[in-house]
């Protein structure tokens, strides 16, 4: 029995049970009633930790992304602001930017804040090796408050990852462009995080099984811009390919309208595939086939651990979700 | 002088002057030297006002936007957050969803949080009429707070408004419609705001112009959803229009889809108008003409009005942005 069990039975949030222990005067009489009755007939006996969560502690949870802006970020702080207010906290909300300077410099300035968690968003606060010593940034600000992440991984005490299986699904999926007769693969992206170099190496290991590479790799270094990938690609004057991997919807968006230009059928003599399933994906003509990448399930297991941490259960660590092909109009397998 | 000239002067933030005049052990002795330095030098006498800039207050500024995930208030969000952090403010956000009870839950909950300022982001926050007693919430949390509206206008003290001109962008953009031929022109929305009705009313001046009147106005009911959209056009089975106003681009999106379905030629059979200026817009074949609504723009002015206030000037009420039609390929003029 626990802080989590008694806001359950209550039918209040964990902060409301918290103010009731420390008998704040934002809480009605009725409401402290009712859940007083509850502990005493559960035998509640709150722990130092289920107090502190009271109306100082435990009321902010700083929300990090590099740019909330970004389709796929900002569906997640929209997830994630949800849920937790639903658990009776508030969202302080930093854009980082991509830089790593950037990414340290966000993190502190949350923690001189004083929220009570942080939620970092996005692999570019992890490292492609998670006991990589440049994210020892991530593993001392756990040591002031409990970190969680999204699609990122950093091992260590006190931090929790939802991460989506980015390497697995990418490999399933160009191994299916390659039995589907495909032989000469572009992998493109527009910036290497840790998300993208997993996707880049499922890609190389389902071809690898085939005997083939990666017939190239571009980076358009460009953040999201449909139209300077297009631009981009058209440079490329040796560009033979029939089949293009894509880190994003919009550089797979980019890379239809370059098919567009140079005469070739989608996805006759270029199959392609995004990342992310976002509207763009829904918008291009035909549809893009893309991979979901689960920010939902991910936002989900994130608000899961926060509940279990805040209640002082044991769990978390890391939590993998299944990303998977949503098949429509540029693939045809 | 005031503090904002002496920040501007010693090259820090007015939260970092503020924090000198109170003597704040989280600033630098160097910082406060020069700080006090430059103060002596331009005879500044701190007002109680700018000491109250202070640790305490003036920190933190809560932004309600009814949905993060939202394309155009994502890039609203994104914009003011990093704005605003650099005059030395932390942002809470907080999603509020679009009805009215909600809208006011989100505006007495982040009053609640003590922050410093309110900046509501979108015309749901709005009425038609700036004095309707249906927003009075509006004045009465002004009273606590200044607010700051992206997009909506509210009359009263204490508010502070940046709005696009959503009427005469619409009207503008509907006359060239008309003037090309077109004459049996439907408006297609998914949600009525102040903002949605400013562009329908639009639309119809530039009708009655031409003595004519909306061929239709359809609300999908929906929230950015564009096959959603295309199949709710194709069960109209009494259909018969020349030009589609849409609300947004999504909307737009979904209506190219049905022209397409129908065997329509965009534009010659069918030309459409979206809202927005996003990404889908460059993503759809052919490209999306869109009225630019000037986001940026909106977000510059609130920051402005910000800093003014911050520093003590007069300066506020509503200021307008223009917007304008982006000419692509689904428009022939």
């Amino acid at each position: 029995m626990n802080i989590y069990d008694i806001a359950e039975l209550a039918g209040v949030s964990i902060a409301t049970v918290s103010r009731v222990l420390n008998d704040s005067p934002n809480v009605a009489e009725k409401t402290k009633l009712r859940v007083r009755g509850i502990m005493e007939e559960q035998g509640y006996v709150p722990s130092g930790f289920s107090r502190g969560l009271g109306l100082n502690a435990m009321k902010t949870i700083g929300l990090i992304c590099p740019d909330a802006a970004d389709d796929y970020m900002a569906k997640v702080v929209a997830c994630l602001e949800g849920s937790l207010r639903d658990y009776g906290y508030d969202c302080i909300l930093r854009c980082s930017g991509y830089s790593y300077e950037d990414c340290q410099i966000a993190v502190s300035a949350l923690l001189r804040c004083r929220v009570d968690a942080l939620v970092l968003i996005g692999s570019v606060y992890a490292a492609d090796d998670p006991d990589d010593p440049r994210v020892n940034y991530i593993r001392e600000a756990a040591a002031q408050a409990p970190v969680f992440m999204v699609n990122g991984y950093v091992r260590g005490e006190n931090i929790y990852c939802a991460v989506c299986d980015d390497y697995h699904a990418s490999r399933s999926a160009a191994a299916e462009m390659i039995a589907s007769g495909r032989r000469k693969i572009l992998f493109l992206t527009d910036m290497d995080t840790v998300s993208t170099n997993l996707k880049r190496k499922g890609c190389e290991a389902a071809l690898a099984q085939a005997g083939l590479k990666l017939q190239g790799d571009v980076n358009v270094g460009l953040s999201n811009q449909i139209n300077q990938t297009r631009d981009y690609l058209l440079k490329l004057t040796d560009l033979d390919v029939d089949g293009i991997f894509a880190a994003n919807d919009a550089l797979a968006a980019g890379a239809m309208k370059y098919a567009k230009r140079k005469g070739l059928s989608v996805p006759g003599d270029l199959c392609i595939i995004g990342y992310n399933n976002s509207e763009l994906s829904v918008c291009c003509d035909p549809e893009l086939s893309t991979i979901d990448s689960r920010e939902r399930r991910l936002c989900q297991i994130v608000a899961d651990f926060l509940k279990l941490h805040l209640s002082g259960r044991q769990g978390g660590g890391k939590v993998y979700a299944k990303g998977y092909l949503i098949r429509r109009g540029t693939t045809d397998f």
